[in-house]
């Protein structure tokens, strides 16, 4: 699991800071998570192919997380795209960015295919074999939600050796994968736990901005490997939080350490403070294990 | 006057190379010029204060000329303008920016006063004391304008050493300045020649992109100081113009030259060419004076 921070600021794009963007690699995916002005540029900075994103969550609709979307699908447009193009964002989106196309007289030649948002639950919004994709709701001053990307179970591992020590037929590799017990070619019946191992376990990301300090997620994020949670503010600053609906550094934490998550990755900054670590200094009183997204980080998971 | 030249290349933004947008900056004006997407990180750049832009013309709703505005105002909003902006754009720009400001729920404080453009004949849009702007309908896939900036003829200037010689009191100098004769303090008529000299020559500046070959304009830019004129393509792929409804270097200089314009300046560049010098050399074999706009280059006039 890779995770691409194209951009982690909050506000407004600046000459060496960028607005909310980031692909997360799963299984084969790359899900672009927020787009804000410039995210087509900070991809091709990151030599992230357009061709290879089908599937774009966008959190809500202030532009700082939303502007860079229409001028993505004019450029795909332009490089001449026919894969279908999924976005999940939440309703009104799809009405702003056909009326642009509209008024340009540019319609895309690929499919574009809008899945509007307005469930106030967690619910499941895309599913294949190997990867499951929830909205998480969360509390900021317009319709938000969050994303949960969850790898499903996969196979179990056949242990080669010991398959073909039992002398086991290769048409039943798949059932021994999936777990059944099977019969070698002598006629007896070959435990599956004596033949195979455990997968590997799923691992599981939690996009979380932006938000005010909410602990009806908790449940939803239970021991995530990685939470981003956004921190806009330090606890300096902790009246603007409520206000605004945005976190600070240290609810950030204590979101992770109640839920149990592996990794906290802090994110949307306010550009108020010169430095990043101050954020990192005041998360780590409350929560371990705290890294820091930057424009142009990748984290391998 | 002054050319900040913020991006002048075709079709998407890319690592180094903008969509169009520029700031005039004449007679204490600055007024932008199109604002493709990552034009308030290039005003940033060059250091232009968003609060001097008071007036913003957007040629068409292509999104490499318009897809930055609405980040920049929403902008404007969070540094507190308070200022009025005037956006002279064609008819559906206003929807597209107040929905989505609908949808972000962020309403500028600042009063957003949009001039909706639908005529096809070239129209006075903006006047005061010292600026006219004109639109110049152009040739392109959408509904088009150019813009022609006119400083008016400016007051003649007082002769300070003859007019003290010829004994005029003080309160005619404002009567000498718009031309008049005046009585002097021994009841001698003095002839304004003797005193004034002609007020400086009012500098004009044409902009014109995107659009096909076009002859209609030349009486609209006859004579202009300067004329911003698209040239997208080279001779060599002289079929794709009026095909996408561009121009070629070529073309571009044909119509400085027929115009009788003073500087013709070169720019949305498609970005198929290694090296702008090729636009320039095509241009110079048929008109003199040409100069090459690129990303972050001003030009004195």
């Amino acid at each position: 699991m890779k995770l691409n921070i194209l951009g982690c600021y909050s506000a407004t794009p600046r000459k060496f800071t960028n607005p909310t963007a980031q692909v997360l690699e799963i299984n084969n995916h790359q899900f672009l998570i927020d787009c804000g002005e410039g995210t087509q540029v900070q991809l091709r900075k990151q030599k992230i192919k357009f061709n290879r994103i089908k599937h774009i969550f966008i959190s809500h609709l202030h532009g700082d997380h939303c502007f860079g979307l229409v001028g993505l699908i004019s450029t795909m447009r332009l490089l001449t795209r026919e894969a279908d193009l999924h976005i999940y964002a939440p309703k009104g989106l799809k009405e702003v960015i056909t009326l642009q196309m509209k008024l340009a007289n540019s319609w895309t030649d690929y499919k574009l295919i809008f899945h509007e948002l307005t469930s106030k639950e967690s619910e499941l919004i895309f599913e294949d074999e190997k990867v499951e994709v929830y909205t998480i709701p969360l509390d900021h001053r317009v319709y938000t939600n969050g994303f949960l990307f969850k790898e499903k179970e996969g196979d179990r591992k056949l242990d080669m050796n010991a398959v073909l020590n039992a002398n086991i037929d290769v048409a039943y590799y798949r059932k021994l994968k999936q777990g059944f017990d099977v019969e070698n070619n002598d006629g007896d019946i070959i435990k599956n736990k004596t033949v195979t191992k455990a997968p590997n376990k799923p691992k599981s990301y939690a996009f979380c901005s932006d938000t005010a300090y909410k602990e009806d997620i908790i449940p939803i994020i239970d021991r995530v490997d990685v939470l981003y949670h956004e921190s806009t503010f330090l606890e300096q600053h902790a009246k603007l939080a409520p206000k605004t609906k945005h976190s600070t550094a240290k609810e950030a934490a204590s979101i992770a350490k109640k839920a149990n998550v592996g990794t906290l990755v802090l994110g949307h900054y306010s550009t108020r403070y010169g430095d990043l670590n101050v954020f990192k200094e005041e998360a780590s009183e409350y929560f371990e294990n705290v890294e820091l997204a930057d424009d142009g980080k990748v984290f391998e998971f």
